[in-house]
C-alpha cells in the first residue's frame, strides 16, 4: 500500500490542515497516510489545547489511517530534534514512502538541496552559525545566515528563517542522517486568502489564531467556519467533560511552585538549563502574577519565547539533562500506537513484519527512559483538569487503548 | 522584667490556651511572655489554618508580649527538634527566667527527673527503644516503651506516650542540654467539661475539634463559644480577604506534581525518606484522589499520620536530606521577630543587649540556610490562597514588618 507520513500537531485540526491532507494523498498517490503527532506537549513548549486522546479522533474522522505519538524528548524541543524524532517514528515503521510537509517556499528542491549542503554541518556553517549566537542573536536567526553564507545565496535566508521551512529542512536533513528510505514532498502552506480562491480567509486561519478567538470568546463557534464539524464535535464533548480548553494558565501554579522550592544548583541540572538561565528565572518570578507576564519578563533578543517556553516547561516537568540524553540516547526505540482506522490495522499489520523497534498499543510494565517522559508528562497534564477528573486522567496512560474509528 | 516563655502554635488561639497564658504568667509570677510560634507550617506536618502573620496578631491581642518564630527546619520536625529549635531560641533571647508548657501529667518533678534520667540516652534506653522500633512499633511507642524500662516504672510510659507530655519532656531535655539557665514548669492541659468548673465543655475545646467544626461547618460562628472575641475577629478579617482557611487540601495538586516529576532516586534525597518510603509514596499516589486518601492508604502502625504528614510535607517543599543538615547544623542561628506590644519593645531593647544570635525584624539580603527554608515554607504556602493574592503573599517575608501592638 502506498503510504504518506504526516508530521502533525493539530492544536487543533483546521481546514488548513485538512487542505494539506489531502492534497499530500492526491500527490503523492498514496493510499493509506500515517499521521505522526504530538502528545500532550507541543515544539514550541506549550499545552496542547486539547488532550492527545482527542486530537487523534480529529485526525481519525479527517481520514488519517494511523497515529502515532511523537515521544515527549522530541516533540517538545527544538526543530532538529523535533524533526529527528518524528522522522525517525515514520521511518522506524518500515512502511512509510513519502513524507509530505508544509512550508512557506513549497520548493522541495531548494530545501533538499539545502540539506544536502548541510548534512555535515561544515566549517564555514558552523563558524558563521557560532559567532552570531555569540553576537546575542537567537538560534533561528543564526542558523538562517549561516546558511545564507554557506549558499552564498541571501534567499537562503529566507528558506530558513519562515518556521515550516526550518521544519522542512530539518526533516530532510534527518532522512539523510537516518540513510532512509522515505522521500521528501512538500506543499506550500495556504494562508488566510491567500492563493487558492476556495479556500479563502472565510475558511482558513491558523491555529495560533483560532486558539486565540477560541480562549478570547470561550466559545467553540467562533471557530466553526475554520473547522471541521468533526473536530468541533471533539472539543465540544472534551468541553462539555471539562478537559478543553487547557492553556499554560493551568500549569502556572506549578511553574511557581517548582521555582519556588528548587535552589538555582537543582534548577542548572534540568535540559536546557545554561548560561545562568536559572537566575533569570527565579528573578523574574516575584514579579509574574501570570504565566504570561513570567514569559514577557524573561523573553530577550537572545532567549526566544519558545525556547524560555520549553524551559519552563521542562522545569514544570521536573526534565533533567541526564534524563533527557538517556531518554533519547538510542533515537525513537517505540512506536506509541494511538489510533487507527481499518486501513491502519491493515498497515499495523504489516508493520509487524516491517517495523525496526517495538509498537506498542499499550503502555508495557517495563518503561523505557523515553517513555517514561511520556508517561510523566501526560499525568502532569491532567492537573490541569478539574479536580474530579484529575485522578483518572493521570492513569489515563495506562487505562486508554487506541482510538479505532 | 520576670519573663516566662510559651511554645504554641495557636492553630487557632482558643480559651484553652488563653487559660494557659494567664496560668502560666500567675504562677510564674511573670510580667512579660515571650510566645514562640510555629510559622505557616505546623510540628504534625500540617499548614496552618491561618497564616503565621494572623496567628501573632491573635497572640498579641490575648496579651503575650513578643511573638518569635520557630524556624520552619525545627517546627516542622518530630517532638525533639521540635523542642530544641523552640526552647534555643527562648533561651538565645537571653531574658526568659520559664519556660511554662501544658501537660496531661502536671507533675514537673516526674517530668524533670525522666529528663535527667534519659539526657545521655543511657544503653538500656537506647537497646529497647532500637528493639521497639525494629518490631515495626511507632516512634512514640517505642520511646514510651524504652522510657518505662529505663525507669522501671509502667507509669512512665504513659508519661511519654500522651503528646504534650513527651513535648514537655523534650523542652526539659533541650534546656538540659543546652545548659540553660531556664527553668521548665508546667501547668495540666484543660479538658473539655474537665477539672474546672468555670472552662467548661461549652467554653474549651482542642484546637483539632475547632478546625473540624470550621471546617465542616464552613462557618467562623460555630466555634464562637470556644475561643476569645480577638482570635474570631482575626479570623473574620482573614476570611474575608480569602486567606482562611488553609488546609492540606489546597497543596494536594502540589503533592501529586512533586511525585509525578521526580524519579525514586531523586525522591530518595528527601529529609526522612528513608526504608524506601518513595516507593511506598510512588505506589499510593495513583489511587488516592484527595490528601486524605492518599495519607490513609500510606499510614501503617509503624508510620504514624504525622511523620507521613511531615514526610509529604518535605517532598512537597522539596527540602533535601543535605539541605536541612545544612540548615540546622548551628542550632537556631537568628531570632525572628513577628510581632510586640510596648513591653514587647521594651523586651527588644533588653535582648540587642543580651541575645545570641542576631535579631530578624526583617530578612537580610544575605539568607542563612535556616532562613531560606523559612522563606520556602511562607512562599509555598501562599499558593494556597486566591490567584489574585498570590504573588503579593509570596513575597509577604519580605515587606511584612512586625505587628505591633
Amino acid at each position: 500500500m502506498r503510504t504518506v507520513g504526516l508530521v502533525v500537531e493539530y492544536n487543533p485540526l483546521h481546514n488548513g490542515h485538512v487542505y494539506h491532507f489531502t492534497e499530500a494523498k492526491k500527490q503523492t498517490k498514496a493510499e493509506a497516510a500515517i499521521i505522526v503527532m504530538s502528545g500532550y506537549f507541543l515544539q514550541r513548549g506549550e499545552p496542547a489545547i486539547a488532550g492527545k486522546w482527542a486530537r487523534t479522533e480529529m485526525a481519525l474522522r479527517m481520514g488519517a489511517d494511523l497515529v502515532l505519538e511523537i515521544p515527549f524528548a522530541y516533540a517538545a524541543q527544538n526543530a532538529e530534534q523535533f524533526a529527528f524524532g518524528a522522522t525517525a517514528t515514520l521511518d522506524a515503521t518500515g512502511i512509510v514512502d513519502t513524507l509530505c510537509f508544509g512550508s512557506e517556499s513549497g520548493q522541495i528542491e531548494r530545501i533538499q538541496k539545502l540539506a544536502s549542503l548541510l548534512t555535515d554541518e561544515p566549517d564555514v556553517f558552523r563558524t558563521v552559525f557560532a559567532r552570531e549566537l555569540a553576537r546575542g542573536v537567537s538560534y533561528p536567526t543564526a542558523y538562517g545566515r549561516a546558511a545564507a553564507q554557506l549558499l552564498g545565496d541571501a534567499d537562503a535566508q529566507k528558506d530558513t528563517s519562515e518556521p515550516n521551512n526550518i521544519l522542512g529542512l530539518n526533516y530532510c536533513l534527518a532522512l539523510r542522517r537516518l540513510g532512509s528510505s522515505i522521500i521528501p514532498a512538500t506543499i506550500t502552506r495556504q494562508k488566510a486568502g491567500y492563493h487558492d480562491t476556495e479556500m479563502t480567509d472565510t475558511r482558513i486561519a491558523s491555529a495560533t489564531a483560532l486558539r486565540k478567538h477560541l480562549l478570547e470568546s470561550g466559545s467553540l463557534m467562533t471557530i466553526e467556519p475554520y473547522v471541521p464539524s468533526s473536530t468541533l464535535a471533539v472539543l465540544a464533548n472534551e468541553q462539555s467533560s471539562g478537559r478543553f480548553p487547557v492553556t499554560w494558565d493551568a500549569f502556572f501554579p506549578h511553574v511557581q511552585h517548582t521555582l519556588l522550592t528548587q535552589t538555582p544548583e537543582e534548577l542548572a541540572l534540568l535540559h536546557e538549563m545554561t548560561e545562568g538561565l536559572e537566575h533569570r528565572l527565579l528573578a523574574a518570578l516575584p514579579h509574574a502574577a501570570t504565566f504570561h507576564e513570567l514569559m514577557e519578563s524573561l523573553k530577550t533578543k537572545r532567549y526566544t519565547w519558545t525556547r524560555l517556553q520549553r524551559l519552563l516547561l521542562y522545569s514544570m516537568l521536573h526534565v533533567t539533562r541526564d534524563q533527557m540524553k538517556q531518554a533519547t540516547a538510542e533515537g525513537p526505540s517505540y512506536i506509541r500506537v494511538l489510533g487507527f482506522s481499518d486501513t491502519g490495522r491493515e498497515l499495523l499489520r504489516q508493520m509487524k513484519k516491517t517495523a525496526r523497534v517495538p509498537i506498542l498499543t499499550r503502555v508495557p510494565k517495563e518503561k523505557h527512559p523515553l517513555l517514561a517522559l511520556d508517561i510523566r508528562a501526560a499525568s502532569v497534564y491532567a492537573l490541569a483538569y478539574p479536580t474530579e477528573l484529575r485522578l483518572r486522567e493521570m492513569q489515563r496512560e495506562y487505562w486508554q487503548t487506541p482510538i479505532m474509528l
